[in-house]
């Protein structure tokens, strides 16, 4: 069975999370025009009040002085699409904030970090309704409603089971009208475990190894070996998981970071401003993954019990 | 070629550092009437003026008013006992510290901490007179010349190389004659292993997981989870070194950590006070015996290159 909404009418969106991400995305769709409810805690009464205002140093200001916001997912009720931002440390509360904006054409789409989001979601309300989109961008909420990004960045779109469908083609039509760069991508996963082939090392050992930047990370030769030791377990796991990704990938990922300098992986700024840091999406499920997979992981497991330690509030 | 010295005369004893491991063996072995000198340089003045004092909670206190205590090994000259405390960190040192005190007969005994100090010694002044020392006692240098320590304790000495000879008989007798509980071991470096399966964990995450003491990384499942898998590591590369330990004594050390309660390591203590931590002979040597047994170690590599990152000055 495949969920799809009426492509015939105006979708209505839910956006579950009032971060940063949720805002800059859920401000982006609500300025071209379309149905947007933002589901939010904190800001919710600046927001209502205010407006949200998106700032990006190569596009135009976007004020939207009027948002649909909510406090409770009952006020919104059932949507076309729920776009899912909330950190992933605040998992546990979708079980209650997202059953009253399903309908039985809903689709939910995860903006989240790490692994295992799309695998959340499926289990509780059916994997046909799963999406997930991987967020290339570097925002900030420097104020509630008022997000800072630095630089458009792109997002891929992707189903969680099988191939893209009609319905990941229009919602990525959806962000390409609001102005954000979309793609389709075949393997929603794989691009996952890509991505925790640089998050893993590079978040894990800013923390673990004394509030590092990138570049202090590079210039240490132990640890950079360290670095090379975790992305060849990260392959090792996602290749018996069926996400094949070429060795050639390491060298690719750690050359792209030396142009970084003393840039601050986002969970070193989480771990430094005392926010939760999101240990077991990053860390935590490619343990268990390696473990389901009967792989040795033993700089991962290492870097996960020590960076969990180190976060626990 | 064995190495020994002439039992019919009284030995030359030179001890080589000035900490609290090298003043409580040699102030033990000088107050039982053994000729000893003491090889210094914080404390010398000191020493030189006030004497030694060694105190224990078991013991009566150690005064010994007059101390053969020197600046220079030629000062020393050769002599047939080399008993070398030096921090393994000041490893480096020992190549210009020991030739003036060697003799044909010398014999070299390391009583440092970790791995690789005998093959050191070995490779620079001859397999065939070294000998080593496990020492299981805490013991404090409070002030220049004068050594608490925290109950007798026991020394373990043992050949390098092979079985126990009359030299090493005769150490023993030597430790004995002055009030040490001696013990000659059979195989040495199998209880370094030993040793080191305490010692990788429990320094290594103490100082890595945020400055915790033995209670609170025992508390902490995830932390317990890895000192297992650290354990397991360290007996798959011993054993494949040739020094089998046996399963059962990793349960063995976890349950003998329990009522240590809120006990500091001595690498936190080090660490903590700015000292140099023997990051090589503790987790360096394991890590390159590892690889040169190709034995896969990932957790004890991780900790390896976090301690020596965070403990760097």
């Amino acid at each position: 069975m495949t969920v799809s909404f009426d492509p015939s009418r105006r979708p209505r969106i839910a956006i579950v999370g009032s971060g940063a991400i949720g805002c800059y995305y859920g401000g982006k769709l609500a300025a071209s025009g379309q149905d947007v409810h933002f589901l939010m805690r904190s800001g919710l009464e600046a927001v209502r009040s205010q407006g949200l205002t998106v700032r990006s140093p190569d596009a135009p200001e976007i004020r939207l002085p009027r948002v649909q916001v909510h406090g409770s997912p009952e006020e919104i009720g059932p949507v076309d699409w729920v776009l899912v931002a909330v950190k992933t440390t605040a998992n546990a509360a979708l079980e209650t904030l997202l059953p009253p904006l399903i309908h039985p054409g809903t689709v939910l789409v995860t903006l989240q970090n790490g692994l295992g989001n799309e695998a959340f979601l499926a289990e509780r309300f059916g994997v046909e309704r799963v999406m997930g989109a991987l967020c290339f961008i570097g925002v900030n909420r420097v104020a509630p409603g008022v997000i800072q990004n630095f630089g458009q960045g792109t997002i891929s779109l992707g189903e969680f089971q099988g191939p893209p469908q009609p319905r990941t083609q229009a919602l990525a039509g959806a962000f390409r009208d609001a102005g954000v760069e979309a793609e389709v991508v075949d393997d929603l996963l794989t691009e996952r475990w890509r991505k925790e082939v640089w998050n893993v090392p590079f978040n894990g050992l800013a923390i673990a190894a004394g509030d590092l930047t990138c570049d202090q990370i590079l210039a240490d030769p132990g640890l950079l070996e360290l670095v090379r030791g975790l992305m060849r377990e990260i392959l090792a796991i996602a290749a018996a998981r069926g996400h094949a990704i070429p060795p050639s990938y390491i060298d690719y990922q750690i050359e792209r970071t030396q142009p970084l300098g003393a840039y601050s992986p986002s969970s070193l700024l989480d771990y430094q401003a005392g926010r939760p840091v999101e240990v077991e999406a990053i860390w935590g499920e490619p343990v268990r993954e390696a473990r389901r997979a009967g792989v040795e992981a033993g700089r991962l497991e290492a870097l996960y019990y020590l960076v969990k330690r180190l976060t626990a509030v």
